[in-house]
């Protein structure tokens, strides 16, 4: 392997010289070889937005020479644009600051900026700096790339921009599509009176339609505070430097560089009023996730209600119909499966894990940082891109094929004895009570044993129990 | 023990005849004989609130005999007075529709119902009724009480209302008081500059008063979310009655109990609008406890926060100093403990996991019914309560007493190495490194550093590294 | 209210003179009035057997007046017996090493002690000492009751005491409880051949009894893990005084207590071999709540078949019949639901919490102490408690009475396909499919559809698929 | 791109040509785009063991050609060895039996072992069998690979499988290195003495080595806990097939797979004795990894009292020091901070987190079947290759380094106040306190305070008041 010498303030280390990190990386690399999960490509993508920003806001205030600013920019758009992925190699697991992804993100950004200088022929005006001496060529990762910043401040900047855009690009469409596709199933199947089942007991009738309905009304308000909590992820910790002071950051660089994020991603953000608060506390992401979480348990009683309705197809409640789409067992010919709810159920079953992931590691801030960074933004991100795939999977290849089995939903129905209730009104709880219980025992029909009992007549009860009128 | 005979629909048992309760109470207390936990008192509350409204828009909707509604309202006043505490001897492991503390409310309410009349001489219209022979005098538990009602609507309505109170008046004030007390605290120790600490190491300075002024922000942060997710709690499901449909319940009673229950205590809140969700999802609960546990998060650091600076008295950190509360060890004398903040960290442990019991709860609703009810309020309830209270006991018993130690502040930031950083835009990053280093290895100051390195003269190093200009 | 002055190392202060604490517990009680959970019974047991058996022992080793040591004695075995318990108020949420908890015990028993002796007309013979002074007449909580003692080992001794009884004396006895019940049933229905549900989709058959063993099974490993995961607890660290080095505890009292707490409570406890991790760990105690976690999903499992199974009466699946102890609906009149099934897994995602908060509570220890011993306990007991309470009385009022419906079972056999996986080894596994998928389609039997496809002759099925051979 | 037509029970489907995999494959890729989760690589290499050794038995049994057998335990080989990595592209988030990877492991060995065939120039003895007509070749997926198995059997059993390698190839071997090291610090460090700390407040003292080994006994009873449970996994489920019963496995086969798999692993399994709990329960999973949130709590304890005694430079506790091996900031020069405690405290997050997402997904099984399997494995193996991986990381680059400050010890025990604990024995708690509270006001040193006091001699104090005597 050709390599070249890399220094920091540690002094050398040896890269693969095919590769465009540096000294920072390459200590991580060989000190963290932990698990197999690799800092989110979605939080890389949101470094290089900050990278950009910060160099076009540094350059603008008179703090960066503009032909770096505007390489370094250009690198960093190469970065968006995914050019670069394979330079990102670094763990979750490694510092709790995330300072060496930090330092990924410089150090690619400020090698391939000092390669696009060089392609036309431009020079810095810094030409002969301390940073060319360290072999950085012209563009420095500390001091050019991470001009104004600290990991500090960085890192929390872009677990927000990275938040924000999974929930509003991932999650929400998502929530969408399904709540569409279940509002049309539920007005589709708004006159099929099917019965009710409470506590896994025969309950009074309702329709399909509206068993449907608060599905959809679910999704709804999962919907609606998924998109109320992430308000919070638009304060950005940028500004804040080392410890929240903002040291070493121009004036105005804070509110500044928010701006330019907002315009570089389309999505409003803005300078957290305290910075304090933004480097040692992830309460917006904890208060994301609950949401999340209450999306979560939303999404197993609605797929857990589908796989139960579908159950069968001889020996279930079977009133609905999914579509089959894998062959269901490797021994049993024929059998097909409810495997869009069983992933889906999976992944809300995950997403329960990482929400107490995320507030343990939350609460274990001291003084000024929370240094479990890595760790919480990783498992936001999960859940972000788990929810909103699985629940795009489950509309495509379930929610969209449900149909009613009609002929199973009238014959439950009929035999159903909780139509009873609408005695009550008529001839009190007790005495309802008793007619539901004798047909029970001795398998009548519920009008059977109503007319036996004496305490209605057969007229007064074809007028009064009519499940169409129940629901 | 003198006994009376009561019934319902599966039959006599008989009953203390000192107590309130009926049939339906007795059979759960002795068929649920498990754990310690009774149902919440401020669940009690809310049901007699809701039993009240109910009866009164009955009464107006002509459902109810109108002395009769008279006399459940005053049965249900007393039972909001505390007075009849005693009669509410459920355990929270029942039934997952908690039907049996919703029948608890009825026979209790009833059986006073009944007495009021009879004191007043009063006698209801439907003197000669079922509910009288079946031993209930002449107000009926299922018949009068629960009129219009289902326990499936009942119980989620008082889960909703007891919440909303408990946020309202337990955690949202202590928020505010704490919040108002750390905010004094930062204004006052605005002016001591002390050492920052990141990864526990030192770390750039920065005020007191800007490091409190971060636990100030996330409180404002704990109580806009809080505020914001209990809006979720206004939808109540009074009306669904048992599936959702509302069989048995009259036109318009959804609305005007819902307008009675924000008459009654104060606090809007409005019918939900779709009542399949609302019998089967506990999303709201789910969410407004991820604000819960955002703030807990958020205590949790705070907490350590003011234990860790008041650490030692001679061998920690020691630049606050704590209220002494009490002795501190039964072995060790003149030990004090920062006691508080234990409380309070300890409670933040509970509110997580509470958080994990809701969630999962949440997520098992099936068909038209969540049955995971009691356990999911009784949960909630126990963080709220805990969340204030120690909050409130955290506010008056230490952080209202925090006081700096300058000596001790004023040494730390003396002999501190990170104002090195201030050297970043004069010599670069790795020159003001290697300066700190020097000074760690050599035991020097980092002026002495600063000045032997030969980067920067000493006129210039008092120009530059000056804490107060740093923070 | 009449009132004494107690006086402490802090000074005094007044306590209702009717009470046996003293001063510290009164500061307690001032300073912590944080929710409704008190420090559980079974702790303030645990905690008279030690004291007891230190007051022995150090009456043994000549460390204590013999008066002295046997009036302690006595007045612990008066707590042991519950005379005591309105004076132990303390609240949970107080310190986090329970100091105030040890010395709400050593107060009472000192005062109880110095009673019994006075009674006796009984003198100990440091008759004239700085205790007498302090208002403790002869008997001082510190330096009698607590001596050779501090908070730090006696609170975590007490911890392994009170959780080795709940959960030999608690959980066991009921996991054997209910295993033997559910053993009786899958003996009992040995013979009932019924379908299989894999996905909740038909499966192959298998017998009632089979199904249920597999309950046994959970229950036979759940008891197992328990039994060898609370070895753990036998371990106690009593002795290691205040950070473990045994300070003021003279040689062989930690396994002197150890022993006469072994006799006391006639269960088999040791001195821990390293104290520095028994005062700071609390791993036994995460382990076995471990165990509880694996027991509580298979009860999660247990408790959801059984009300599957049991669901209809006509529009669920109805194989099995369980007690019906209480009326189900406040509506729906002869509405009969599982109960015990859903106290049950309401006590299981109780569990599920608790966990979570035990471990993150565990986590938190700081050099030589972990302050976050009351919520670790509270958070244990609770779950033994519900678990024991939950199982016996699942056992009692659902399991005990569980019937099949040998109707119900037969049809739904009957009319199954997935007996089909039977013509496997015979015709191959894309064929058998083909067979099942057909008769699916056009609503035939297994059989017809068999035959009609030409691959398998009559004879040929009736003697491969047969559901008796397939169990 | 060249593709094949290949075909299962549905019919058929166009597969990439160069990939080995088969239709159900293709399938589920096509309907599980969810997450960047793969089926880990620890299961793939299980499954490979579970084919091979099936294989073997039935063609020992004369259930499988010969010659099939031997080239699917061949191909199995080359699975293991990590030849056919690239083709297994499955998500964790599938149908929740595994049933696709389990037809993934089938159908690519099924082609490989059609491959090794036709190279050998050798022919099964089924040439003309169905399978060969779908276009199998002659080794069917199905029929032959799967053969007397079930994906309902085979999922679980490769779980254990995997799960027993990684605890005892990872967990174990990684608890053994860390608590070597930090056995020989303790005993290195045996004779410093050094202040103890207790609620973070200074406390009596010990030494350096008493307060690690209570670190390596953390470390010992982890690994006690970790071994004892781990026997739970070696019970197998294969021979239970679909639903527990062995349908279509032939007699002795589920006795004779465990122990070829016991051969070709070098580990012990056992066939389980209850294939219905196998099936549906994964109360060994859940056990196990409640071993392991015991030792991920005092793991984290452990980095936490790593990184707060090397807090500083010079404003913290600062009492031993680590290993410096990465620049610590991007802004602050310098600085250098406890990444490796950092990363291995995440990880513990992580696995508190991954424990309630087991514990949720074990209690969900429904019937015959537990459908949240990949799920349960997919957070077992995380959390075992992170603690594996995170310990040794740790002990590497952390713990082996720790070296003593002794300067800074022996100037901290000296200021400390809570030597005063000796006096107890000779003044009395209270007079004990009075003196330290003395010396605390009026900032003197221990001594000259309690020679102030009247209370006690000097040659008293220097006789008792000895640390060396404390420890």
């Amino acid at each position: 392997m050709d390599v070249r010498m890399e220094r920091d303030s540690m002094g050398e280390i040896a890269v693969d010289a095919r590769r465009m990190w540096g000294a920072q990386t390459e200590r991580s690399l060989h000190h963290f070889k932990i698990g197999t999960e690799k800092m989110p490509r979605e939080l890389i993508t949101a470094f290089a937005y900050l990278k950009k920003a910060a160099a076009l806001v540094n350059g603008g205030l008179g703090k960066l020479d503009a032909k770096k600013a505007e390489a370094i920019a250009a690198a960093a758009d190469e970065v968006i644009a995914g050019k670069w992925q394979e330079e990102f190699p670094l763990s979750v697991w490694q510092t709790g600051s995330g300072t060496q992804s930090n330092m990924n993100a410089n150090e690619v950004i400020a090698r391939r900026a000092a390669q696009l200088l060089q392609e036309r022929g431009q020079e810095a005006d810094n030409s002969v700096s301390a940073a060319q001496e360290n072999g950085h060529s012209n563009v420095h990762p500390n001091d050019d790339v991470n001009r104004s910043q600290s990991s500090n401040d960085t890192f929390p900047t872009a677990m927000h921009i990275a938040a924000l855009i999974a929930v509003e690009d991932t999650v929400l469409p998502a929530i969408a599509q399904l709540r569409g596709t279940l509002a049309e199933k539920s007005k589709a199947f708004a006159d099929i009176i099917k019965i009710g089942r409470t506590h896994l007991q025969d309950a009074t009738p309702l329709t399909l339609g509206q068993e449907i309905s608060g599905w959809v009304r679910m999704l709804e308000k999962g919907e609606r505070n998924v998109k109320h909590s992430l308000e919070e992820l638009r304060e950005l910790a940028i500004g804040g430097t080392a410890v929240g002071t903002g040291l070493n950051a121009p004036p105005g660089f804070s509110e500044k560089v928010a701006a330019k994020i907002s315009e570089l991603t389309g999505k409003p953000f803005t300078s957290a009023p305290n910075k304090f608060q933004a480097l040692t506390s992830h309460d917006e992401i904890v208060y994301v996730h609950g949401a999340f979480k209450a999306l979560a348990a939303d999404l197993m009683k609605i797929a857990n209600d589908v796989r139960w309705l579908s159950s069968g197809p001889r020996c279930g409640i079977g009133e609905i119909r999914i579509p089959e789409n894998e062959p269901g067992s490797s021994i049993m010919p024929g059998k097909v499966n409810p495997t869009q709810c069983e992933a889906l159920t999976m992944v809300v079953c995950q997403v329960m894990g990482n929400d107490a992931t995320i507030g343990f590691a939350a609460s274990q801030g001291n003084f000024e940082l929370n240094v479990f960074k890595p760790v919480i933004i990783h498992n936001f991100l999960q859940s972000a891109r788990l929810l909103g795939d699985a629940m795009r999977s489950f509309e495509e290849h379930c929610a969209r094929g449900i149909e009613p089995n009609r002929e199973v939903i009238a014959r439950l129905l009929n035999e159903s004895l909780m139509l009873v209730t609408a005695l009550n009104p008529h001839i009190g709880y007790e005495n309802a009570a008793s007619i539901a219980k004798a047909a029970h025992k001795e398998g009548l029909t519920l009008r059977e044993a109503a007319i036996r009992s004496g305490l209605i007549t057969a007229e007064k009860f074809d007028e009064v129990v009519r499940a169409e009128d129940m629901v």
